[in-house]
This record gives structure tokens, C-alpha cells and sequence, in this order.
């Protein structure tokens, strides 16, 4: 997809679905999160690795926009992006697609802070991340 | 809160905590949904009336400030209301708080498209809506 | 309910139903173990005491009869009560029924064993929680 | 693993975690479902193909029993089997392994009731399904 290096596929689970007979909205901040993860799992370490160093990553902000409702058993490809760090913030961006159709069913973006694990109190992203992350975007 | 009328209290569950030993961000999204519902609620016949009149309302955009984290068992009190009412949109906006220490733990929006129930196209609010939700807001 | 005591009241949330129309049965894990947690807050401390005196509540076992389906907004009183104490096992007991019916919708149980939190090895269950537990039932 | 013939692999989530670090226990009950369609799957039509024929299938009884924690990213081999079919009764085993260690992170089964869709009154097993699971164990 245009603007994305990354993705990770998914399958829609029964359990998802709410009595509209879709995947609940609430789920999309799921699939959000698995291909976060994914994409930080191609740091080095990743992000177990993240935290031994003491830092820890909280969710600040969120924003998702539905196109198209997903139905039980589909297949999606969960696109991700860094696409900022500034400061103690990341920020993330996505787009999940269905597979079989190749249609968008919602797109959206997350924003993070870096913090002590331990005091809970934000703290610049570690210059090793801003790097690791560049040279995912960059390759 | 400023701005609200009407709000539902909510206790964080055992179950929505994640390793992080916080509730998961994820979860807003459900608070917000159960806010939103209670608030319908108030609709003579409320959300199961309307689907009866062939309506159902979809949601197209969501958007969550994360402020302050939340734990097993915190009381909270999620405020809402719909701020605006336009085409076949509803916006809805919501504020949880903390019932013990006053604080805000987050704040957002949702956006909704009313459609056909069997055709699933978009279909303007019906008026009996509007009228009822500008009651709910200038009472 | 005979053979209960102790009850909680919980409504049945929307994101909790399936495409089925009706209330998931993996949601059910969770009203017991909301039921059980309302249990234990009778005891002074309660669950986070327990916690705090080094000890943890492992769930090994668990066993669900559905007997009626679930509908969202349905308000439903979980029944629970320890039915058994040996070693470091704690044995839980469950009914849920339908408010407005009557009519029970499902029970079953749930057994648990006391760990040590640091080392997570079996220990078992302090004589203090035996006790607390006890006056509950005969109470 | 001994006994199955059938399984599908799976990955813990991070939403799935609980405070207490490891895999929330309502979650087995997910990986039995996906475990249970999955194995579905393999019959010309899958369970979309029965739910078309008028049957639907029910959860009656749960049984999980947990032997090890399961954390965040681990990944997870799910075995099933249907392990009984008599009148309008299903019955399908399960055991849970972790992929990594090859230890058996939970067992249980699941009785299921056939319902005709409309009426949703128990209906005998229709001989095609009986059929068709009887050659999938046979194979």
C-alpha cells in the first residue's frame, strides 16, 4: 500500500463480531496494536527488548476511521508506519485492507509516549530506537 | 462536568487490565460505546426502538485522549453527550473521570452514519431523532 | 438463589453479543470471575490484600453449563459462593440468572490454587483466608 | 500430540495479557473456538455452509482445564477433535501447546447442541456433518 513498508496479515475471529453481524469498532485498536508490534518486532530486541532498557511505551492518543465493515473470517493485511518521533513521542500510522477484495476497511494512526518503567514519567525516545525505526523507513 | 448532562458510572474489570497492569487502551472504546447506549437510553423505546424503525447507526470515526491510566477496580464516570446532529451524521463526545480522585482519565469522540437497516446505505437522521436528542441536550 | 448467598448485579454489554445475536459464551468466564472478585471484597482487604501478603489466586480449572442465551441490555445477578477449601485449593461455585425472568441462565464453577506471587509455586491457602471465607458461608 | 489429528497455530496477544503478566484465563475459551472452526473448515462448506442447511450450532458445556501460564507473543499450537456425535449433541476436544517448549499449556472440551436457525429448538445432527467429521477422524 502507498506509503507503507510493513504489514501483517490477520484473520477476523467470531468472537470479534458484535449482533450488527460485523467485527465490533472496538477491535480495529486490536489489530492496531498486533501490527505495532509486529513492526517494532524487527528492531533488534524488539520490544521486550525495549523494555529490559527500562523504558516503557503508553498510548496517549488514538483515532480510527471505519470504511467498510469486516465480517467473520476475513482476511486483513495490517499496514504500519513510524511516521514521527519527536520529543518522548511516536507516532504510528496504519491502514488495514481485506484481502480477498483489496478494499480499505479503516485506516488511523496512534500516538505513544516514551517513559521510565519505573516512575511512569515520559522520557525522550532513546536515540538507539529513533534509529532502528529511520532505518526501517529508510531501507 | 462542564458541558455534559448525563453520565453512567462503570468499574474497571479484572479481565481489561493488561500486562502493562493497567486497563488496556482498548477498552475506552467499550466505555464510550456503554456511555453512548445509556444516553440513547433515555429515548423513549431508545436504541432497540430505533433499529425497529428500520434505522441503524454505524460507526464511522473514533477518536480517544488517553490522560491518565486506569486501574483494576477504579470507579469511573463516563459523560456524554451528541454534539451534533447533521445529514445522515451524529457526533458523540465523552469524558471519564475517576470517581475517587476527580481526575480525567480520557476524553473523545465518535462519529456515526445512520443507515438503512436492510440496505445498509446511508440515510438521513429521522427527524423524531433530532428532535429527541436536541430535548436530551436543552432540558 | 438455594445454596447462594452472596450475588452481584451486571447488564450485558453490547460489544459482548456475536453475530449470533446473543451474548458470546466466552463472556461468561468473566461474570464469574466478576462475582467471584465482588465475593472476596466482603473480606477486609479483599483480593488486593490477599495480594499484598505475598499470595496469588490461580485459575486451574473451570466448567461452564449454558443453559439460555444472553441478550444485550439483559440485566443479570451472578450468585457465587466458595464451595471448598483443601491444600491450596479454593473451589467457587456459580449461578447466573436473568433478572427479568428468572429464568437461570447459566452456572457452573471454578477451581483455583493459592501461589506464592514471587515464585508462583503452590502454598496453601493462609488460615486467615480460610477463616474470612468460612464466616461467609456460615454467616 | 497423542489423539488429534487436527490443529492451527496461534500467537498470544498483547491485549490478552492480564495484570498478573500472563494470558487471561477467559481467553482459552477463544482459542477452543478458533481451534473448533478452524477444524470445521476442513468440510466441504465449513460451519457458513451448515448455518446455510438451516443448523446452527450452540455451546452448551465448557470445561478448561489450565496447566501453564501463557505469555504475551508466545506461540501456540491448538489441537481439536470432535470427539462424539449422538442426537443433536456435538462434542469436540481440545489441547493447548506451546509451540516453543512443546508443554501443554491447557486441555478442556466443549458439547455443542445442533438448533434449527429459526426456531432454535434442538435438532438432530443432519448425517452429511455426521458424515463428513466421522471421514475427517478416519482419514
Amino acid at each position: 500500500m502507498e506509503g507503507f513498508r510493513f504489514s501483517t496479515e490477520l484473520t477476523a475471529r467470531f468472537n470479534e463480531t458484535d449482533a450488527q453481524g460485523i467485527i465490533h469498532h472496538g477491535v480495529h485498536v486490536i489489530w492496531f496494536e498486533i501490527a505495532r508490534i509486529a513492526y517494532l518486532a524487527q528492531i533488534p530486541g524488539g520490544y521486550p527488548g525495549l523494555v529490559e532498557t527500562g523504558i516503557d511505551v503508553t498510548t496517549i492518543e488514538l483515532h480510527i476511521r471505519y470504511s467498510e465493515g469486516v465480517r467473520f473470517g476475513d482476511r486483513l493485511r495490517a499496514w504500519t508506519r513510524c511516521s514521527e518521533i519527536r520529543g518522548a513521542r511516536l507516532r504510528f500510522e496504519y491502514a488495514v485492507e481485506n484481502v480477498e477484495s483489496g478494499a480499505r476497511v479503516a485506516d488511523g494512526w496512534t500516538s505513544h509516549a516514551c517513559v521510565n518503567a519505573s516512575t511512569l514519567r515520559a522520557t525522550r525516545v532513546p536515540p538507539e530506537l529513533t534509529e532502528a525505526l529511520q532505518r526501517l523507513e529508510a531501507d
